[in-house]
């Protein structure tokens, strides 16, 4: 396989490996580190660029600077959607983006970041913590030369934006839609043309008319990228991402070498991450949304009933061929529909009952 | 105020102050420490135990053994209730509990565990990390003393172990049961006597007749503590407690002699436990459930409407008297409820649509 370098222009030329390293070796002897972390969302971007910067904080201070990352926002080093191949090239060290980026070096890995109808945060979290899940991430990411955490959630996303209602499955037939990952296939199997872009290309392409509609996380995350500005109507619920997962991929060797107080850091820094992401979430969705609603017009709106239905069926079948035609994804399903059985009983019984019998009160009322 | 040693026995001698510290003043000097943690949970106890058991590691691997934690089950070194005692007097470090065992101190802390009819973790944790509930916490933690941390969730409780059917608010009338917080208000209110007791007493409390009813956490605990050889049916949902949080309590002068990488290891560290506390019970309640149900003969029974809606009215009233009664609770009830509007209204147009349409759905038929 060819070498190649996916690092753009000479400002930063000396970074493709190791020899013109711009860190001198005495700060390494020293143990000391200095880490690049390339990054698939706009500097900053809410939530998921400021989970990155906030790994990149957690590990320089709990490292007492042993490891210092700077933070690349996507296109300031690569192309977004290159960070694997840069990290796995060894030209930067570390990265931060969600599995089903990855999907055409392993399909199975799409599994990770989430898919149709599957599970919430709260379930997919504890997948990958207790139910199997990190073994596998680890067992697909080693293949590819990286260490894999889990770093990050987005909750339940929204359905998306379409500049027309969505009545039935019909309305999705010749729609040039912007959905990654294996909703994407399923919105595929509905007649709709798929692609995949990164946050900084979305409005563009809708503006120039690339695509008629798109979805990409939800209040908080659409309102920055200002998806009001050229669609109208919002869909919800997200039935093809119900609690998206972020990854922070490492070059292997790299890692390998941290001294292990170090790799603990990186470690508790990512599961520390991975819940304070979903939090910023939860807290500013809904101020979002009803900027969105109130300021800018938009139209919220749920999917009828009849077209959740028809891509539950679509999402049975795509996800069941996937796992007919790859030994991996198989292997991965059925992990997962071990631990989903349970754990979509428990949320029945816990979360749905409570969330439900929640709207007997009143704290507002008195 | 009286300074009292909460330390049983001779055991444990020599660990009063730190004048007779077992840790030689050289390792202290060299910048390493050793610390106690005292726990209200047994050692190891599942999800709770282990969270302590957890922050230790993070914190011993990741500070390079500059901070090692020696973690303690309730009674081992002092009673659990007077975990919090021990730190504030400096006998030990640090402590590991739930915000509303201390409520005797300052009442407006229950609210940091949970509430009656209140939040879910993920709503939780957004309010403590995100919506103010952070501040509002280490305010009251630092007037006794403590530094604060979040640390650990249990996500929506169960609501209870009874021998008799739940059928109307009176069937509560006279009942003597386990329950802390403001839910155990709540049950008072609906004319039962309550009382709180940590985890190694209430079994023993059930047998003897003390108790006829006790709520402690969900299936996977509550198989662990062998309640269900004492009481027969088993409610849910915990509309008491829908998302209790655990606390770190760390003896303030102790802390803030800390090195500030440390410090962010120890900060780390705790998200990460809250975080990973909180998927072991995802992760585990419902096969503890099955055991309960299928190995045990516990009758699982959901609460008749018209004992959740007796009780949304009756929180009402207890959690707005609280806050008529003390200006402290009435700041943080208003900060939750602000926060909470919002937080409720994003849940129910996400995670509850997307939970609805998921019974569309049907990998396992697949």
């Amino acid at each position: 396989m060819k070498r190649r370098s996916f690092l753009k222009g000479a400002t930063v030329a000396g970074v493709a490996g190791a020899a013109t390293s711009t860190f001198p070796a005495p700060a390494i002897s020293q143990g000391l580190r200095q880490w690049r972390m390339v990054t698939t969302w706009p500097k900053n971007f809410p939530g998921l660029g400021t989970g990155a910067e906030l790994l990149a904080k957690f590990i320089d201070k709990g490292s007492e600077g042993k490891l210092k990352i700077e933070v690349f926002g996507a296109g300031q080093l690569v192309k977004p959607f290159d960070s694997l191949d840069a990290v796995i090239a060894g030209e930067v060290e570390m990265g931060h983006g969600t599995p089903y980026y990855w999907r055409n070096k392993i399909p199975a890995i799409a599994f990770l970041s989430a898919y149709p109808y599957g599970m919430t945060a709260q379930e997919q979290n504890g997948w990958i913590q207790y139910g199997g899940g990190q073994q596998l991430a680890e067992e697909m990411y080693s293949e590819l030369g990286c260490k894999y955490f889990l770093s990050g959630n987005t909750g339940v996303q929204m359905g998306g934006w379409f500049n027309k209602e969505i009545n039935s499955l019909n309305d999705y037939r010749g729609l040039k839609m912007r959905i990654p990952g294996l909703g994407g296939e399923v919105i595929k199997a509905a007649g709709a043309e798929t692609i995949n872009l990164p946050a900084s290309e979305v409005l563009n392409a809708l503006e120039s008319g690339a695509i008629d509609a798109t979805e990409w996380v939800g209040p908080y995350n659409d309102l920055a990228l200002g998806l009001y500005k050229k669609a109208k109507y919002y869909y919800y619920p997200g039935w093809h991402e119900p609690g998206t997962t972020l990854d922070n991929f490492i070059n292997l060797r790299e890692w390998e070498r941290l001294p292990s107080d170090v790799k603990a850091v990186v470690e508790a820094a990512n599961v520390a991450v991975n819940q304070l992401v979903l939090s910023e979430f939860v807290a500013r969705n809904n101020a979002a949304l009803k900027t969105l609603v109130g300021k800018h017009g938009v139209i919220l709106k749920q999917f009828p009933e009849s077209v959740l239905a028809s891509f539950s069926t679509l999402s049975d079948k795509v996800v069941n061929d996937l796992a007919s035609n790859d030994q991996r994804s198989r292997r991965v399903l059925d992990n997962i529909l071990t631990y989903r059985t349970e754990a979509v009983a428990w949320t029945s019984l816990s979360e749905t009952t409570f969330t439900a019998a929640r709207f007997l009160y009143s704290y507002n009322k008195a």
